[in-house]
């Protein structure tokens, strides 16, 4: 039987998953593929840490450009994150004729051009399964089952800290400062949890959807990104009495010759399947032509989920080179650049949760009416609250405006206006909302 | 660009979807793949209907032996469905050489072993993602992203009919009889339903997904499969006062050596992802040693969805030809059979619902007690109910027993001790638990 070698950059939590994964079940492997897959090589700065895998002597090293460089290493799987040394790392192997495995979404989000270019000229593979959804094979449907599908739209859970931020502030009320304090004593949020409540993480992951659903680079800072970190538990508390789950939601739309992506904390009514997952977990419906809707849902983080991705990769790669020469095209190709474009954030249309602290006087419930139809907003419902208990206000009622599909830069507008004519106190909250 | 020809057996609903997919989506699958996927033939008995698809002229046949021996088809798709001529046709086109896709549960289910042999021997693909799941690519992710997981578990909503008729009976509280008509009437039953609501539908996907994890061949008749033709809207009203959704579940478990398969109606408790998979939807929840829970969920059934994994499974075995040699392990193999072995009905262990109708006599309720004890099946909860309104009955009372883990055979042991003892009206019912 063939024997293919991987050697692996870093190894943190992950690394010790792929690294226990590819010992642990080679056999099985072996027999499903037809391909003995070895593991050669790891490299990290700390090789002496024990990571409860027993790694055979001789694998550990300190020199990642000695393992890319090793002649019995065909693939090497990136999992040192970030987009320093990383990307210096994939490069190299990419231009020593390596394939690569990486769940490096920040860096694919930022330099995926760079990155997938080098690839495909150096015709290498490289694949990236676990850099979203973790241990769900969204990457791999989208590329491979969903090929003959037009992709309609994706909406996507794809953050782990946020959505279990998010399912227990319904749970139990609780104020995000609150729960997000305990997510982190119990290791589910980073010391430094920006990257993850501020959406940026979602986003990357949003960009690499739409990137490879549509063949056209999406650069995540050109879209709408909002976090939950300013999340009330009033607006937690007045969506569920309408029926709907709050969660931080990747959305992704075609609408003609533009593809709309943003992330956003958005209503989720609880009919719909999205609404129904909780905790760590994520998930993502998409929608094609032929397939209908479809969700995919499992453990968007952790050692084994993302070992798992990452090992099914590995497999692939496997199979591309035992076959003699087939190749699949793995690297995101901007095909679409020119043809599609990504939408203006401002010109992206949605159905809009608004709450407005609207002060008690005679006429000003009329008066943002007004406004909102002025500025092209129509208000499917309008209506008052009551406070939730010890967050009374004196002077204003709590009015919650659901919103036929309206684009956002319109209600930007409208509530500009509304602030500027005083018939509400502080900012308005602003989220979105699917039914 | 290299071509790749198609011939389709069967220009039914699913032929017509397929064939209009890979007209329509030509080349953005040209794109995808790098290889040109023509349409060469159809072959069908009727070729003068229309099926609301522009065929080009020349590829309407009703002569498919010589769509199997025409030089320019590459890849023949059966969808005639079936076991008798599609059978025949699947082996004419391996024995020419042909490599296959086909949706056809019934006949892998039942004659797996001789088509996957013969291809295996012929070296040619089969693929077979259509069979369960239709628009899902449950059967893509098993054999390739979770390559390198034990798979533990799977638990499935697999008949479209099935669950839209369930969906019906929860949310209306209607009988069975009555929404089956309903579902006739409106499509989404056949005139003779008994392969759905009988099970065996289901349970000839169980068989397909269990071989498929465990590599050993599963009999559809060496399991028990139970269907919902007689379901009660009774149990259905009480287990959603006791928080569950009744849904029909085939489940394959691992147990050491063995592989626990059943189809049966099964309680899944609210809070159970699976329990909001409503309609004529479909989902699969697979727990893999390294992924933890995954979902899939989509349809099962129709026109477009089951088209699309046809389509996908047509672009696979193309990428696999085009590529020159390699050819990926398509069919299922039997590699386990002798170490692994599919556990005998009696022996799968299970939580159970069973209502019994307890004469209202002293005594009565202590005693089912004590034959429940004496069997081995350990009572969870055992309270009595309310009759539902129209539905009174004098002299019994409405009991449901929740059990502990339990074995089938020790259940039955004491349903038949508890009829004998005369105090119980009529047979109970016995459905299986999830939480």
């Amino acid at each position: 039987m063939k024997q293919i070698g991987v050697g692996i950059l870093g190894f943190g939590t992950v690394g010790a998953g792929v690294a226990d994964g590819l010992l642990r079940n080679r056999e099985t492997f072996a027999k499903r593929l037809g391909v003995d897959v070895a593991l050669r090589k790891i490299a990290d700065l700390d090789i002496v840490r024990d990571r409860g895998v027993a790694v055979p002597e001789g694998v550990l090293t300190t020199d990642a450009m000695a393992v890319i460089a090793d002649p019995e290493v065909q693939i090497i799987v990136e999992l040192i994150g970030g987009t320093g040394v990383a990307k210096q790392f994939i490069l190299e192997a990419i231009a020593a004729g390596k394939n690569v495995v990486t769940a490096n979404k920040k860096l694919l989000a930022e330099s995926g051009r760079e990155i997938f270019e080098a690839a495909a000229k150096a015709g290498v593979d490289i694949y990236f399964g676990a850099a979203v959804g973790g241990g769900i094979p969204i990457i791999r449907s989208l590329r491979e089952g969903l090929a003959g599908n037009e992709i309609g739209s994706m909406k996507g859970i794809l953050n782990g800290t946020c959505n279990y931020i998010l399912t227990r502030m319904i749970r139990e009320g609780a104020a995000f400062d609150e729960v997000l304090k305990d997510a982190q004593r119990l290791g589910y949020a980073e010391a430094d949890p920006g990257l993850d409540i501020d959406g940026w993480d979602t986003a990357h992951k949003a960009s690499i959807l739409a990137s490879l659903a549509y063949s056209i680079p999406v650069d995540p800072h050109g879209i709408e990104v909002k976090g939950i970190r300013n999340l009330s538990s009033v607006d937690v508390a007045y969506a569920g009495k309408l029926g709907y789950s709050v969660k931080l939601l990747a959305q992704i739309d075609r609408v003609g010759n533009e593809v709309a992506v943003g992330v956003h904390p958005t209503l989720v009514h609880n009919r719909h399947l999205l609404s129904a997952v909780n905790g760590v977990f994520n998930a993502v419906m998409v929608h094609g032509d032929l397939s209908d809707d479809l969700m995919f849902y499992g453990k968007g983080a952790g050692r084994a989920p993302t070992a798992s991705t990452v090992v099914g990769d590995i497999g692939d790669i496997a199979r591309n080179l035992a076959g003699g020469g087939a190749r699949y095209k793995s690297a995101i190709r901007y095909d679409n650049e020119g043809t599609l474009s990504v939408m203006k954030p401002g010109d992206v249309t949605s159905k809009f949760y608004i709450r407005l602290m609207v002060v008690d006087q005679c006429g000003a419930l009329g008066r943002f009416g007004t406004i909102f139809g002025n500025c092209n907003v129509s208000i499917e419902q309008a209506s008052s609250h009551e406070f939730l208990p010890g967050r009374e206000e004196a002077g204003v009622i709590p009015v919650v405006v659901r919103t036929h599909e309206a684009k956002t830069s319109d209600v930007e507008a409208a509530i500009k206006e509304i602030e500027a004519a005083g018939i509400v106190r502080g900012t308005p909250v602003v989220l979105r909302l699917i039914k």
